[in-house]
């Protein structure tokens, strides 16, 4: 079995293991107060433009990232506004909620909200005279690449960052797959970018080679004070600190996270052609590591014994929405056996 | 430097990075469902003499284990037994509370709650006739070995265990440092006897030698159908939930975490008897990997350029208190080294 | 101005206020543990057909029930259904995900959801493989008349008891405006029915005549051991137990809570009648005490200097939608003069 | 059975119960919006040296307004210092545990903390170099008067802000009983005084006549923005909010709150000295409504049966500790009747 149903299903990527195993028995402080962790910390701001004007903590995974920081943003009374299948709203069991917060979902088109859709809707807010009733929206949530593997363009990142900082929403972006994201040739905007218009992102790095772990990044227009203690008591600091940070270092040290990046975007956008060849389209114009279909069910049952990727729910009797889905990690030959299989099809 | 620190500070058993590095880029399914962590769950519930009777679940950290175990089992008007010096009163920035129940802290001796004064805390609430508006006890939060590096004896164990079931209260066992514990010659408990007695407790792997996580251990008087989503809502379920198990794995299948840790006992037993015999006693009387003194400051002033240990408050003009902890990873020439400078002493 | 804006705006039925003088200076022991407490509560449940078999408890307001009872009915991993426009969705500033629990919103229609839609819902959380990771519906609410004035039959409150049965959530029924409800001359079920199908549900006295208050009614479905401690942590249980409990003794004792809700109830209905006679339809098919309308501006502009009522966002370009509320206080003359005023439109 | 139980046992005022009927059947807006509170609310101000510098809000009862206060007031990673005698800390079910803070207790004496025991407490926290991983304190609590009638001098006070302004810590009173403690003739301070010094604090309506409620007071050196929706969402927001403030508009209006407090206060201190005189001394040095004492069995058993007072836990073999709580309910005769009784005891 080709594995292509995620980007988190491989080990490693072994310059990771690499740089482990070369650490021997090196001691560290505890808690990310080490020099590794510092040296990776500033390294990763000064990549997305905020040197010395941002901070950087490493977390072990992405509902953690997105639970502890939005709470961490928000005022108790506030919700944060994102697109219906939004990962908060959709797949992280009510994280969001059990901190206090109401996810307010926007319905969103693709996977991804409008900014006039947020505009329109922190309006309806505004001019409610009974608002103080209601949930007030305080921060904008998008993830990028969104859950259909979908991109926000700089000039929609750019408007939405105007809205926010008109209504004093902050700006987060779940960045899981950022990489595969930046990877896109449809990308127009870079970390700098982020760094300039997001109050808050991730940066990932378990569905991106590392180890495991998250980069959390926030600008100086947040006052983090507060954030240790408070990830600290949310279980998110790990006394190991400096192990998520080590794949950080390996990953951006040598651009070795676009690289990966590049080569799975490649293979997703070259599966795509072929089954569009085959008259297969895609369900969202993805032009990231994350392509779905609507599959005859006759191609599924030629397939789906050779391949494995994510099947859901059937779009009427004869077809099913299918996930393929490359990795880091995805060799040349599976793409190849995959795409071969396609054009026999 | 020789580091005396913690038992968190060197990097990872060999071991653990061999078994990794022998996985190449094999992959698995995520959050937990594969096959090396179903393994690896029976292989502790096995040792725990829960085989069929327990759930494992893997954690990324101390404070994260207490806090998610402890919210799940507690109600929300419930709060949770403890000695004053607790983790989880002391260490963790409030994130029992954070989940919305209290600490209720004994003082205890030398870091141990005794049978009778749990007892007697429970009696006293129970006759209370304004109870209800009073926390409830919920638990009983016991640490093995304590802050201070104490044990609970067998007996000690069963008598929390009986007063917990009469009281109707969970015996919840924080085991951050467990194999030290099971190390100590003192030690007349097995993992089977914790498995019978407390309702749950976790097997420390980050200061075991681990990558880094916990393995927490229910048995089945507990609950668990709502366990996953709990822990996924909490940020506490890793997509590579395989990792964590591989350390377990490694650690359990061949004896290798009581090797560790009888090794780095027995360095903490030489050390304590070096210093006894210039006359400087442990302030408790531990027996596991913690020593902690009241060292003369002419001594610390000689030791401490070389030695890296936990530096306390003075307790008076000429005594400060240290901790002088040892680790798997203490190398026998560092604890050489040591023994030698406080002879010189 | 004649006052048609809300059903809690005006002091207090004057046989309340006499029931409270002929006190004098009573005393009452604290919490609720007094005897007209007690007598109130066997009142009520007698009246639900509950005697023996349930538990009332008195609060200050319908946000602080719907909150409190919703939060001790679910586990922290559940969400509870409801309608888009239910009123724990719009208008409780996100009470309930401030207790950590999403709120699921279905679409319904006229503010109702359908026992079908509830059922989909369920099936289809059931079915999704990856359904641990998605917020477990726990309960579902519904009001009772709903935030549109509009009433659910027996049939579909039996439907909706079935449903919540087979899939194992609890079924509570916001009643802020219960009498107004069972006063409509639709309605086809009793309190009684409440008693059998309902978990849990509030008898609103706020909006009916009492001082303040609602009577939460649970039945012995529900485990209410730690409802008393629950209460008082979220600061629920009032020192003058005895107070709340009065109103409702007065209002229920001899049927003055469904004399005056009958009273609304034809005052609302006539009033929707001469509205028709205009050619002002309802928006809703509402026959309690709520009544929507889509009004043509120039009505708008010659009642509204006279008669108070909510104005709500514009249609179109030539029409309002407004909400005229009658209540246990809305006197004759009122409605005279209201449908005075529109009859000469 | 003459009552001195508790001052919240009583009905209420009868000059409330005439305001409050000759409303008649006056209509309001409702939440607060109505001028009737809005006059209260600058009444209360006014008094408090507060025009125009703080915003006072209208409560259902103290262990609600403890929580939802404090609870806005502290950040999430911060606790709450008080005696350990406090009512947060032992008679509130865990409220403020239950809102994610914990509560800090200090020893105190004779339920106090001295403004050095405070400043030690913050100075151990700040030099702990893992203060970081420790809960922050935020606040300081006291009551006003103690759970144990003791009162605060006004140097105490100054005191306490001096520190809680140098550690940055809100200052906040508890006066569920306030005016027992202004009517002592130990009170050196006044509302004023409390206006210019705390952050926040409450002016008890429950135990001092009202019908129910409290009046909470806070500074502009509070950011109240986001206080309406947060109290909403915590179900702390009345409809009827103009009854609360009803109650406080009589007590405060004509000094009545003063007057009833003084009656109490005096028959408080008459019952103390005749006790005195038998003998029998005061727990603790109280000069407010309430008094302890460690009375002989012997007295007990001929008191108890016509006078009814809280009997706690026996002190020896032949002592019990009692209160005796005046209200401003009393009435002369009862008070006469239990010095009678104790001259002849």
């Amino acid at each position: 079995m080709e594995p292509f149903y995620n980007d988190y299903c491989c080990s490693v990527h072994p310059d990771i293991l690499k740089a482990l195993s070369e650490l021997g028995s090196r001691n560290f402080s505890g808690y990310g107060t080490d020099s590794l962790s510092a040296e990776t910390r500033a390294l990763l701001l000064d990549q997305c433009g905020l040197k010395n004007h941002g901070t950087v903590c490493f977390m072990a995974g992405g509902t953690q990232t997105n639970a502890v920081l939005l709470a961490y943003l928000l005022k108790p009374w506030q919700g944060v506004i994102c697109a219906e299948s939004a990962h908060i709203q959709y797949h992280e069991a009510g994280a969001i909620e059990a901190s206090g917060h109401r996810v307010i979902d926007l319905p969103g088109k693709n996977g991804k909200i409008s900014p006039l859709e947020i505009e329109n809707f922190c309006r309806r807010y505004e001019k409610d005279p009974t608002h103080a009733h209601m949930v007030q929206p305080g921060a904008v949530y998008i993830s990028l690449p969104t859950e259909t593997g979908m991109l926000y363009s700089l000039q929609e990142l750019r408007d939405i960052c105007t809205i926010c900082r008109r209504f004093h929403l902050y700006f987060y972006i779940d960045g899981a797959r950022l990489g595969y994201g930046m990877a896109s040739p449809e990308c127009d905007w870079t970390l700098k970018d982020l760094g300039a218009l997001a109050d808050a992102f991730y940066i990932g790095g378990t569905k991106q080679g590392a180890l495991f772990g998250e980069a959390a990044v926030l600008t100086d227009r947040i006052d983090t004070d507060g954030l240790f203690p408070f990830m600290k008591q949310k279980g998110a600091v790990m006394a190991k600190g400096w192990l998520t940070a080590l794949s950080f270092s390996v990953l951006f040290k040598n651009g070795l996270y676009m690289d990966l990046s590049k080569k799975a975007v490649g293979q997703a956008l070259r599966i795509r052609r072929a089954l569009e060849e085959k008259g297969v389209l895609p369900l969202y114009p993805s032009s990231t590591n994350q392509q779905f279909f609507n599959i005859p069910n006759e191609y599924l049952t030629r397939l789906s014994p050779h391949f494995a990727f994510d099947i859901g729910a059937p779009s009427d009797s004869s077809h099913t929405q299918i996930r393929i889905c490359t990795a880091w990690s995805t060799e040349e030959s599976s793409t190849g056996s995959l795409i071969s299989a396609v054009k026999n099809l």
